[in-house]
């Protein structure tokens, strides 16, 4: 199973980073602009968003390959967000994955073109995407709900409260509000698009929308647990870094073991849900697994 | 005729900058986020990109209500693409329109985020756009004739090659698809959306197609002019920056006298497109007029 689980996403993974290089290398555009968005989508990193998608289609039995531009429409966000999240007026990050972030080696202004230009870009691969199964409604719900996810009521707000929240000592309701909006709610897009892409009905999107809910939070939880005991070698930038920053954290908020607790409760009832949303998810327990388990 | 194109005018800008801030205020989304994005969205403008699709739509008979979330969609890629470009990083202005910029009054990192939201969000109205004349092929088309206008190969792509051309002394060609691509773009895509939301034949594309690539130089060219003849009240920015930043224009390359001679072509070129469309166009005239003379 677990074999199975690693050939998948060995496989899947390579399409999508093809996949995304092929895109960029298709555009007519301005040569600093083209190495600006492949330098930060070739950054690797786990590609578990595009994983997602995948791994609901094979779970309904579908193929696959209906996900690959949702999958590469999502992953361009995700990078995007990444770029801009790093400016020097935002988090001011000179690492990301071990590399120098995008704007230490195109400048500021190309790093938020860049940004720019992945972010326009992602909406294009969904509504020409061109696989047999997909229908005109399917790609203008997956158009509709990743603008959500992503926008103002998504992800960049989020990032917003994000902002707001730094240096301030925040309550658990807070914390929340901004792993839900800041990652959650593209992790929870990332499953909605595999189930609209394999026409689930509504109670199985019911149970995925709350697999997604535990799964954002845990992948968070984890997010925050690494700051204080992975490597920095395996991360990519330096540990202890929301401690420096006096960054509200489930560790600070919960004490470390607390936050382990939780973990395990989140990983947990993400199980129970697929358990009980009545289709073949073996992938889905293996992505848990991975997020549950992950030490970068 | 022109008192016509004033009452039309004045109605659908009303229309659209009403819409614009309806669909911001019922954002679930942090205040302040809310507030910058409406902030730039309140700054004015001629909303000649609404305006393009609305006199299309009109010139086909048709209703120009259908386009109402398309020219939200394009007013707000418009505002983000002044936001970003306004920082402090590319061309550092202080005022726009007469008001301090975004960033001046919410922050770099606020400004950013405001931008990217409306950039998100432009696609969702799209998508979700519900005149019942508007088919899902049509938001599918208009999706990715946006994404392509606004993107890397399109606005984004014409801001890198600006910024890559300061203090360079440009050739007419460099400068040309600066222009195409940094506004051309966008202005041409008004008035394709246009001619989607009508069921356009060929022909009539074709030609509408013309049209909007000399509108779209006529537009630059007499914002070259401006900057050395306008006043700068009406402007609502200083007068004379391209000048001092050295910036390449078409008076620079052509002379004032040679520029006015060129903008003069385009809007006859632009008029002569139109007469040989075959279809009602008394509305496209009237903005081509309003293009050629306009003041600010």
């Amino acid at each position: 199973m677990l074999s199975t689980f690693q050939e998948f996403s060995k496989q899947y993974k390579d399409i999508t980073e093809k996949q995304l290089i092929e895109y960029v290398s298709r555009l007519h555009s301005p040569a600093v602009l083209k190495e600006a968005m492949a330098y930060s989508l070739n950054a690797g990193g786990k590609r578990i968003r595009p994983l997602l998608i995948y791994a609901v289609l094979s779970s309904f039995g579908k193929d696959p390959a209906a996900g690959i531009p949702a999958a590469c429409a999502i992953e361009m966000i995700h990078t995007y967000s990444l770029i801009h999240d790093d400016l020097p007026s935002m988090d001011d990050d000179d690492l990301r994955r071990g590399k120098p972030t995008n704007h230490k080696v195109y400048g500021e202004a190309n790093a938020i073109l860049a940004g720019d230009a992945l972010l326009t870009h992602s909406f294009q691969l969904i509504a020409e995407a061109g696989h047999p199964s997909v229908t005109p409604e399917m790609k203008l719900e997956l158009i509709s709900q990743m603008s959500k996810a992503s926008g103002a009521e998504g992800m960049v707000g989020g990032q917003i409260a994000d902002l707001e929240g730094e240096n301030k000592e925040l309550s658990l309701t807070e914390l929340e509000y901004i792993h839900e909006h800041k990652t959650g709610k593209i992790l929870a897009f990332s499953v909605l698009a595999g189930a609209v892409l394999s026409g689930a009905g509504e109670i199985e999107r019911k149970h995925l929308e709350r697999f997604s809910f535990h799964l954002g939070l845990a992948f968070q939880i984890q997010d925050d647990i690494l700051d204080i005991e992975g490597s920095e070698e395996k991360i990519g930038k330096p540990v202890g870094s929301d401690l420096d920053n006096h960054k509200s954290t489930y560790p600070s908020l919960l004490t470390l073991q607390g936050a382990k607790k939780k973990l395990s409760e989140h990983i947990g009832a993400a199980h129970e849900e697929l358990r009980n949303a009545g289709f073949e998810s073996g992938l889905l327990h293996d992505i848990t697994d991975m997020i549950g388990n992950r030490d970068h």
